[in-house]
This record gives structure tokens, sequence and C-alpha cells, in this order.
């Protein structure tokens, strides 16, 4: 069985080919022009009602959002990439995991758009808190669950690189040598290739 | 073994009763006083540097983020709450449990907040997307998983009741019917009965 993964290189889509790529499964692309509206269109929103990439087809099963999608393919396939279902770890795998859209991407959001932000009303609290929380989660350790790379690592660690690049987190040490070692993974080297080359294919460099 | 949770009946901690109940776990209560701010003391801030609620800790493990909880603990202590890792239903399942973190609650705060958001920019998109997609997810079928609830009804569920209690989200025939399976549950009862009771002995009602 292939998956088909709904993708344009300007979207969270790029991040998920590395989630992939750490997989091994095999994959198709499904470019959606984003610039065209595609998004939209009937094709991506019979599978997805949010029209948003990326979105996921394995057979029948239609799996939305990053960190699900990539927490689906660690469970699936890849189980040496997740705590097994009985080690404690999995309460830390899944912690982070979630972390990063529930809390990072609002956080940097409301940050940068001047909203002002309840914190206790606001299931991600404050920006700062987030970032002190992001940086213990990391200091002292390779990755997220010590020394094993998980795809907890995948979809934290490349929500905090995206942020970093896009000047939405200010690095510090801790951060820029974690970001470091996981720009390091083989497979992290081949989803930035695949992605550069399906960028130059759609005249976009 | 018990597991202690970081609680306060207006917290999200509350809806985490629902995931204890549902999972069949023995568990303590640890109150903290969020209206004397002790959310921000160093009891909390050692296990959970957001000083946020819901914490959960397990032995050595503490795990944060209200999905993130519901999700360890079925898959740690009660898989029949979860599709197995081979199963393709996990990608359903795991995409309705990122969904309520992720989409619905910056969707409902950003709306209400007046924040004017780029659908494009956010992961989350727009309140009108999530409304739909939502709907979708539950049309026609008792559950997430169609007759089969798991885990994800807890999360999914407990936001959408949650946003529609509070009047962050309209109420539909589909919403409706859904919730009131969900409140027919007998481990919510028992969850909303220990609420109640928590209120009580804190002088809240």
């Amino acid at each position: 069985m292939t998956l088909s993964l709904y993708y344009h290189p300007y979207s969270r889509a790029a991040g998920t080919l590395w989630a992939l790529e750490e997989a091994g499964v095999d994959y198709d692309l499904k470019v959606v022009d984003i610039m065209k509206g595609e998004q939209k269109g009937p094709e991506l929103m019979s599978k997805n009602p949010m029209g948003k990439l990326p979105t996921l087809v394995d057979g029948d099963v239609v799996v939305t959002e990053s960190a699900a999608i990539a927490l689906y393919l660690a469970d699936r396939y890849a189980p040496h990439l997740a705590p097994a279902l009985d080690d404690p770890q999995r309460g830390t795998y899944l912690r982070w995991a979630l972390f990063a859209p529930s809390v990072i991407e609002p956080a940097v959001m409301a940050k940068h758009s001047g909203w002002t932000v309840k914190e206790m009303s606001a299931g991600w609290g404050s920006f700062d808190s987030m970032l002190g929380a992001a940086e213990a989660a990391i200091a002292g350790s390779d990755f997220l669950l010590g020394e094993r790379f998980s795809m907890a690592d995948v979809v934290f660690g490349g929500t905090l690189r995206f942020m970093i690049a896009f000047k939405q987190i200010e690095s510090t040490p801790v951060f820029a040598d974690y970001v470091a070692r996981l720009d390091a993974r083989p497979a992290f080297q081949r989803a930035e290739a695949r992605n550069a080359a399906m960028r130059q294919s759609l005249g976009l460099q």
C-alpha cells in the first residue's frame, strides 16, 4: 500500500515529509496548488473539510493535523520511533508531541499577531511559559526521551525549527544544539532534498 | 500505583476526570488553588513549567496537555478505548483527538477574542471550517469511530461540550445528539459527581 500525502512545499506538509522519511514508508505526493486556492477544491475538501495541508490518505483512512499524522505513522509503521504502549515514556512522548500544535503554534501566533491572551483562559498559556517549558524539555539531553530519538522530536523539533527559521522564536544554545542534532538525521536530509526538488519543479525558486 | 492529578474544578483538569474514570484507574486529586495563583507555585512548576492544569503524575512520568493525558491513559491503562496500533482506525482516532486542542480551542478563542486570523498561516484555519469539519466527523454515526466509543470522544466531545455549554459554539442537532450520548456514559456521570463534590468542598457553590 502506498500512502498519499496532499502536499505543497510552502505548507506544513513540507514538515510531514520528514515524518514519512523517518517512518520509512512508501508514499506519493499529490501537489495541491495553494497559490491558486486548490486546497478548497472538491478533491481535497472531500477528504478534509478544513481544506488544509497536510492531509494523508492511507487506504480508506484520512489523517489530518500534522502531529496526528506523525504519531499515526510511528504507531502503525515505525513502532521503533515510539515508546511501547506499556512504557511509561509513552507519557513523555505524547506530552511533547501534543505540546507543539496545542501550545507552541498558538502561543507564537498570538505573540506575533499582537493578541492579548488571558493566560488562564488559553489552553496554551503564555509565550514566555511556552519558551521555558520547551527549553526545559530538551535541556541536558539529546532528545525529548533522552538518548532516544522518537517521532515526538519530529513534531516538536520540526515546529521549533520552523519557528526559529522564521524568527518567531529566538534561538538559544539549547535550541540550536537540539535542532542541529535533528538536522543531522538522514531522513531529515532526504525530506529537505525532496522539498527542494518540489519547489524547483513548481518554479518556486 | 496510584496516579495523581493536579486539579481544580474550574480548570481543564475537570475534564480529565472523565478520562480517568473511563480508563478505570485509581487516582487521587491534588487540588491547586488557582484562585490564589498556586499553579505558579514551586510544587506544580517543578512538574510542569507551564504552571497549568491538568498535570498528571504517574510514578516518574509527568504528562501535561489534556489530550495527551487522555491518549496516554488509553494507551497505557485502557487499550480497549483506542484502536490497536495496526488498526487503520488509529488514524481517525488520532486525527480527532488532536483536532480538539490544535483546532477547536484556538479557533474558538480567536473568534471570541475578535482576533483577525490569516487562515493560511494559522494551523487551525478558520472558525467556520472548524465547525464544518467537527460536524462532518460525527454526522451519521454514534461516535468518532462509528459505533465504537473511544478516548478520542472524551477529548473531542469533552471540548465540544465545554464550548457549547459556555456558548462559544452554537449547538446543532448533530452536536446535541452526540453530546447527549456522551453524557449518558456512567464514567462521565461519575466524573461530574466528583467535580460537583469538589466544588462544594472548596466552597465554590
